[in-house]
């Protein structure tokens, strides 16, 4: 059970634009800075993410949840978006076996199927809800502010199904939403609808260790006590204000200096792991909406980070990776060992371009691949770092996501940016919810700030 | 059955780095060169990805075989990674009904689910192969070179799972790959598994509308000569010298000239459609692996194509593109009508953060978002062009497909690249064969080019 981060190929031993040897010192400088801005900020509370003991009253609540309606359930969907939606879609991936949506309840021992309806596209509701059996079915509606225009539209059109079919809404949802306010939260009360809280402290893509995630990952008979034990793990050896010892620091520190001293400033992330896939998505919205945004000065700052999957993308984006503009930095997220190793059978000797595969096996056949891809980028002077695992079980997943969450906020810092909030979404939500009709926003399209030129259009109609 | 690019917000007449009017004369001018160049380039032969008359006889075998197949098999199961996978994904999300695998075989009208195994993860293989039943099992192994290894690998498991089973390989497996060379080749001929023709001058990204993409549909049931006649018409529309009236050329030289132009070298693909989802991972492969890379002057180049969704991503990388650096470009694709289109019923009339919705539909509301995320952008100063296709059907699939091969090709030139080659992953390919013991390979991974020198790790352990 552990972690290890290996950032030797972002240094200029390796690579000609890493970290020279007499820059660790300037480093060390610049991240203990960030690191005390952190801690000033951490005492006002608003890193919630990281008080999970605080929280497991609500945990305790959420397991004991999921084991009353224990097999009362064939399919658990979530109806939720972006830090609603991507964490129970990583922990789907990484924790339940492969394929498990496609399982028949035998293969699946009893346990419930899991859909993640992230979208108000009309096709997808519907046929999520043409598969499954409603009076089988439980949806968890997720909504911290309970006012997220997208989930409420969902959950009209559910709860007016449920109603259709007789079912009692109390027994077919569940919310999680805001403690005390909104929208979500009053119909619970009126309704006697099972909620849970997500702390006021704790942001939307920041709380996957909270019921947003946990209470979908239980439901599907995920450990998520598991989950949160490898977190607090992470979180209590990424607090320290020593870089060399701070894997957040690190990673953080890393790759806000290759940005903005080495013109890095895409972000890929690259499990060599089927099961940590979705990570690389959660990751993105995480990086991406944190950083990218306005910083104390006005400026535009923030780096791109870019999802990938090993050894998939070798046939796809290493391409550019490897050869396009040196803008890029790679942290690949290993596994150490494969429970489930498949040996590779010794057939068609006859065949020069397989018969030397026999006897390899596929776990060692992945590895290899993520060794030469990271020692072919080493080569071309491409910086990458390397995060290795002992297994992609719930614990060293809680711990990476911590590992994450904690460089975010640190990058905060180091981009002197709030990390905590979103400002840029806000217009095109304005112009929608007025476009709705939605009563704060009566004014209209127009009203919502400067509108753009009306300009002759430039349209090319094929077909 | 038809589609609209609109460019508008690509001008200056709306964002600040936008074409000025009195720019659009050199660019036609640029285009016209690079168009001359493609059309030099392929008096070659090699863009077999626009011969779909030529490879009529090949797609009639491949829905022939299809329907000789027809209810055979509960589960296709495609072996391949990269070109020979993602066009797959992509047809199977935009033309399979939504949670498709999660469907009973009376859910899906008998027909078969698709799984797409493009990993060596062995958690993966062996996971659906344990949820499918062998003997109602068909797994389609697509490698055009008939040596890509990770496929290789996934064929030799598969097979000795088939001779275990006592099961007739020749009904079990059907290749795609070259007409005449290669392993795969070799053992359909040896043992009379059926085998479909990649076209020599068909490079694996651009051969989703060869059987590497046609039989994992056709097997399905999607209408392949629907998916091939909208490409051929949006070829025939994308052939000519004029800028203004090629939706391709258009693509291609607005992001070339925002990229050396302005500095947009992030290109976002950002379907509004969970149909359209997967078209934006099979874009960004197409985009980085054909631009990415040396210049006839050896200077590394290519945009970096972003994978995007709307409108869930307007809760995770909109923040990003609307007050990141102004670096990114953003193209919508949206489709017009929704024949499934779902209304949000009038119910919590009291509530005001959701009574507004009542009457609206889910894909209005959809629509809604699309266009104010366009809106915000353009007010931010951010530049975007939109596509919009009359559905989401095979018909208007295939044009958009071919509508961003042949960008691609035209990128190609602008950028100064071969887009068909992808010399950069071939070293870390040489390592991985090297240590494997590739007979091709035998000199070890240390005779593979320069070696990355030895220097102390630098790493560190938690937990």
């Amino acid at each position: 059970m552990a972690f290890t981060l290996d950032v030797t190929s972002m240094t200029e031993r390796v690579v000609p634009a890493g970290v020279r040897d007499a820059e660790w010192g300037a480093l060390d400088e610049r991240f203990r800075t960030a690191h005390s801005a952190v801690v000033a900020t951490a005492a006002t509370g608003v890193y919630g993410y990281r008080e999970l003991e605080a929280q497991r009253a609500e945990r305790t609540r959420v397991v004991d949840f999921a084991r009353s309606v224990q097999g009362s359930y064939d399919d658990v969907v979530v109806l939720g978006i972006g830090g609603s939606s991507l964490g129970a879609v990583a922990l789907r991936t990484a924790l339940l076996p492969p394929a498990w949506n496609a399982r028949t309840v035998e293969q699946r021992g009893g346990r419930s199927r899991l859909h993640v309806l992230d979208n108000v596209d009309p096709r997808t509701i519907a046929g999520v809800l043409s598969v499954v059996s409603l009076p089988r079915t439980v949806f968890v509606v997720i909504s911290k502010s309970g006012g997220t225009i997208e989930t409420l539209a969902q959950y009209l059109v559910v709860r007016e199904r449920l109603a259709q079919a007789g079912l009692d809404a109390a027994r077919h949802l569940v919310f999680v939403t805001d403690p005390a306010r909104g929208a979500l939260r009053a119909i619970a009360g009126r309704d006697g609808i099972p909620a849970f809280d997500v702390p006021p402290n704790v942001g939307g893509r920041f709380s996957v260790l909270s019921p947003v995630g946990t209470l979908p990952a239980a439901l599907c008979g995920i450990d998520v006590e598991a989950l949160c034990a490898g977190a607090m793990v992470m979180r209590d050896a990424t607090m320290g204000a020593e870089l060399a010892a701070n894997a957040s620091g690190l990673f953080a520190t890393l790759q806000w200096r290759a940005h903005t001293h080495a013109g890095q400033g895409q972000h890929v992330m690259m499990p060599y792991s089927d099961a940590l896939r979705d990570l690389a998505p959660w990751f993105v919205q995480l990086w991406a909406e944190s950083l990218g945004k306005c910083d104390v000065d006005g400026l535009h700052v923030g780096p791109t980070p870019i999802a990938s999957v090993g050894a998939t993308d070798q046939h796809s984006q290493v391409q550019l990776f490897m050869e396009g503009p040196a803008d890029k930095t790679v942290t690949f997220v290993r596994v150490d060992s494969s429970a489930d190793d498949v040996e590779i059978p010794r057939l068609e000797a006859g065949e020069r371009a397989m018969a030397f595969l026999g006897g390899h096996s596929l776990g060692e056949l992945l590895d290899i691949e993520c060794r030469s891809t990271a020692s072919a980028l080493a080569r071309a002077g491409r910086p990458s770092m390397s995060m290795t695992v002992g297994a992609a079980d719930a614990w060293h997943l809680g711990g990476l996501m911590m590992w994450l969450m904690q460089a975010t906020t640190i990058a905060g810092a180091l981009y002197r940016v709030n990390p905590l909030d979103q400002p840029g979404v806000e217009l095109g939500k304005r112009l929608a919810n007025a476009e709705l009709g939605h009563p704060d926003y009566a004014g209209g399209a127009t009203e919502q700030g400067p509108a753009a030129p009306v300009v002759p259009s430039r349209r090319l109609r094929v077909g």
